[in-house]
């Protein structure tokens, strides 16, 4: 075995077979994009390589085998994952109507709803959207305003847009494909709201024209993600069946009585938002694909391309061969490594915590809040990279037809959807700040002021991957001697954590006891905040490249992998040195020792580039680059 | 006058008058991108516009009186800027056609080419294009293969293409319009090479047909600039005549002999170069264009969009209420004031040298310097900021209909063409690091190494706006007290440039002696170089800013320049944080205060948001983004 091929296997974890199978699925130009085509082609395109993917019985792994599925989430999302490679329309289009449409009507209906929907939802005899976003809602989903009002007469929900900031907005599918949706909408029943609740409804007939009291439109022309058919939905009094609740956790007899098992509505309603979770670990997957898809072109890029001679030699110098180019790239390329690695470890604990009835709920929500720091800090990352990607191609990164212009298109998004990524930091840092307090819920900024805690930092650092062996390093290191050495590394990671949450938490309270306006102390604090998330979610990932290193086998991969994590943790520290003097965590000295460490890793790791981004295990045929083909033109 | 018309009118410059008339003649619809087209479509309407330009009389600016223009070069450069707001394929275009390839005309070539050209070229009677770069080489342009070799026979000139990796790429024009180009070639003559100079071409008959010996091909869709045909050309041993040598600055005769009035190849190639920077001035100015306009329209949307409850309040929150939004947009505001300031003085300065016959090499090699300099800077600034517009938007900035991502795509390729932005800012930092030696042009690492002198600092530190009032506010300041203070800031961003740039001349003189070699001197010390760069143009950019108050006649408008002021002069320093401590320029508590000073000045600025916005002079008919108009669907 090559060191790459240890490096592929570290980083396919532990659905490996998933990755290696997806590699032969998707292989060939059918199923790359083709940035040529206009809009109703794009369309028609994905929509084709959907059905191609029915084919490959991979939607099945996302439902339970009752309802006609193969049950292994962790499987799902991976070969979600692997879709990025191919082309992020169909990820998305996929997303939509297995993940977010399938999901819905899998984690919030019932027998009665798994029975009529889901084994048409996974051979695409029914096609889905997921109505969630309004035009005047987005982050703030509980507040969306389309009301289900319950008419006793009739035993039906009355679907209603009450005003044009209440339209569905953004939703795939909408525009073209779907025939039906899984709307949420505030259930009003006995003239009382219950809060944000979903309910599936019929868009269009088999003609593909709206329904009566249903108008959709099209959200025309987007950055990217040409083949996803984005659309608008207003409804206009429109009637469906009782029986469309989708009832898990909540329902309405005949009478109009309202039931749930969970009384409180807050923890009702992010309880039926956890089971959807799912989406959100999957654009974060997906945006760490499109990633390292960019980097590997551009690092064949910078391993061919010559650009001004040496003095002294006839041979022009290889990109590669320029430190600022490897600056550029290798840095982002170990990130792309320690976030995989934090993604698989995230993945799994997905899978084990919904595989099993009754989940710790503790542990679901540290799920949740580490699935929204995830997918905030792998999408930031993502569109970074694949903007340093393209430029660092210059004007071949430009055309589309070398792919990088269309990952960054496609991926520009990421950073917004399934929650934005400003919204879910907040989100991340109000778990830790409240040690994941029962009374608080969502974003909730008074919650936040009121339930900042003293132990926050005890509750957020509790270690989700490998903790014996983190422990063991940390208390073999003499703290502080030597930034090469692991356990300094992690020490100062939580180190910096710990004072950051400490003193956001502390911060808080101390605004609140002078009496001040809650918003005004959440929103003086709100930077701090939200790099109390951060520092969190760096502390994380670390430790998941940590647990991987363990795991490898292979003496050389392994070494190898020891310094791609040197060098995330010193790029980690590098470019938040000011808070490291700041904090006196770093002397003057050893600051600047951290940028020649990083500089000296780059020249060490500068011969194993190649190596590296084979080690992502994108096969060369789907790099999909014309620029690395030798007769491109 | 309002403040905002203050503003306006300190941003607008020495050539407002040209500013106002392009608000006008720009105004309408027609004259914004529309996402919905093809690529032909995009490329028609795209020329159509371009038609409507000659119509205002604009393009006439860019050439003298005595070939049909008004030889207003200022005019020239700031109507270009101008039409960023409209749409950048246009103002791409308008480039290629009477910046670069009229340019070349107008600059490289004599009386014959003056006459037989210029006119149409201003008329739009001949289109033609600028065909500089190749597949092998874009940034090392004195290293191109394409070969002009001289025929005494036939005294021809037999224009060829070597090899694939020199054939013309990405050349606005080849792919469709142009019928003719300014080519340049490796002349030569007698068997002997003497560099790159610059021929005209004919590429196309009046059918659109490639000419014998020439075959053009499309480089097909791009990022973004859809309105421009970008293509490739290949030559296969095209004879053109003599005379179409442009023959400014060297000349071979009938029989043959090659003659110039400057000896020295490299000097020669770099003048010829360097009356062709008004490109590279103008993609800074088009990049400065559409950040403003990026924030003007996210700037707008946070002013009225809401999301989340304030706690006690029916309302939702503004967008631009929470800090976090401020500080995302605010900093972004007040460098966009800066670098138009900036950019102001810099077309000033080339008005002046380049309107006079023998203009002082000194002065046009600083300006040469400040140009490229100015590039990197700003395009850069507008990458990242119209990609925090679009991220600040949400879903809505995601859809072409609301313009941030036609802004995001169309600009993309600024901090690669006219000059990779990586190799400008390498390109500064040889000039002030060999004080502008005459023995080294170019970006030669040699002659870096070589030639680094201990006065590079001196060199750099020549202030290039109101020398009198810095000296002024030096001498008052006891610097480091108040980080407020306007001198103080000053200070510190002059001690920064003067330190880096010492350290890193006396780095490569000190490598130097060790005998090491050259490149792997240059190469260790490419971040440290290009650093030197980056804070040379920050400083001219305060600088910039600091006479622009001055001129400032509204003590209303003035006032607010001043905050403007701070936050772009604390921002600099926040993001270089690490530096100034490490370099024991801040201690630890001062450099906390630098972070409460710019959150502080994000709050004080928060009321005049709008202002601010309005002072960019945006008309809000060109802002073009559906999201913003009340009825918007």
């Amino acid at each position: 075995m090559s060191i790459a091929d240890s490096l592929r296997t570290t980083l396919d974890g532990r659905w490996a077979h998933v990755r290696e199978r997806s590699r032969v699925d998707l292989a060939g130009p059918d199923m790359l994009p083709d940035p040529t085509l206009d809009l109703p082609a794009a369309r028609q395109r994905t929509l084709d390589q959907l059905h191609r993917i029915v084919a490959t019985g991979y939607p099945a792994d996302g439902f339970r085998t009752e309802h006609g599925g193969t049950g292994d989430i962790g499987a799902s999302v991976t070969g979600f994952e692997m879709l990025g490679y191919a082309d992020l329309s169909l990820m998305v289009k996929a997303g939509v109507q297995w993940g977010l449409f399938g999901g819905a009507v899998e984690n919030l209906g019932t027998k009665r709803h798994h029975e009529a929907y889901i084994k048409r939802i996974i051979s695409l005899d029914l096609i889905g959207s997921f109505a969630m976003t309004e035009t005047g809602h987005g982050s703030d989903v509980q507040n969306l305003e389309t009301t289900a009002t319950y008419d006793l007469q009739a035993q039906e929900f009355v679907i209603h847009t009450p005003s044009r900031s209440a339209r569905k907005d953004y939703i795939g599918g909408a525009g073209q494909h779907a025939t039906i949706a899984a709307v949420f909408a505030q259930l009003v029943t006995a003239g009382e709201s219950h809060g944000v609740h979903c309910f599936v409804v019929p868009l269009r007939d088999d003609n593909g024209n709206d329904l009566p009291g249903v108008t959709t439109a099209d959200c025309g022309v987007k950055a990217g993600l040409d083949g996803v058919d984005n659309g608008r939905i207003t409804f206009d009094r429109v009637r469906v069946p009782r029986d469309n609740l989708l009832n898990r956790y909540a329902d309405v007899a005949a009478d109009g009585a309202y039931t749930s098992a969970i009384d409180n509505p807050g923890r009702r309603f992010f309880t039926m938002l956890g089971t959807l979770i799912r989406g959100r670990i999957s654009v974060g997957a997906g945006g760490g694909a499109a990633a390292r898809l960019a980097l590997a072109i551009a690092t064949r890029y910078a391993l061919g391309r010559r650009q001004f001679g040496a003095p002294g030699s006839d041979d022009e110098v290889l990109l590669m061969d320029y430190l600022l180019h490897q600056r550029r790239l290798l840095p982002l390329i170990a990130k792309s490594y320690a976030l995989q690695l934090a993604q698989n470890e995230l993945v799994g604990a997905m899978h084990d915590i919904q595989s099993v009835d009754d989940s710790d709920p503790h542990a679901q929500r540290e799920l949740e809040s580490r699935a929204a720091g995830l997918k905030a800090v792998t999408t930031w990352h993502a569109t970074r990279t694949i903007q340093e990607c393209r430029e660092a191609c210059g004007g071949a990164g430009y055309l589309a037809a070398n792919r990088l212009s269309v990952l960054k298109a496609d991926t520009d998004v990421f950073t917004t959807f399934e929650g934005d990524n400003h919204v879910l930091a907040q989100l991340v840092a109000k778990e830790l700040l409240t040690a994941y307090a029962d009374e608080v819920r969502g974003l909730d900024p008074l919650g936040m002021v009121r339930f900042a805690t003293s132990t926050a930092a005890d509750a957020a650092l509790e270690r989700t991957a490998a903790p014996q062996l983190i422990q063991r390093l940390l208390s073999a290191t003499p703290i502080g001697e030597n930034l090469l050495d692991r356990g300094t590394q992690v020490a100062m990671f939580e180190d910096r954590e710990k004072h950051v949450l400490e003193t956001a938490a502390r911060r808080l309270r101390r605004a609140r006891k002078d009496g001040n306006d809650a918003f005004a102390v959440f929103n003086a604090a709100q930077d701090h905040v939200v790099k109390a998330a951060m520092v969190h979610v760096d502390r994380v990932v670390l430790e998941a490249f940590v647990a991987a290193i363990d795991g490898c086998d292979d003496p050389g991969a392994k070494a190898l992998l020891g310094q791609v994590c040197d060098l995330y943790a010193l790029s980690v520290i590098e470019q938040d040195k000011a808070w490291f003097m700041e904090h006196r965590r770093l002397s003057i000295a050893r600051a600047k020792e951290v940028t020649s460490h990083v500089s000296e890793l780059c020249r060490q790791l500068r011969p194993h580039a190649l190596t590296l981004i084979e080690g992502f295990g994108i096969p060369e045929s789907m790099l999909g680059a014309a620029m690395l083909q030798p007769a491109d033109d």
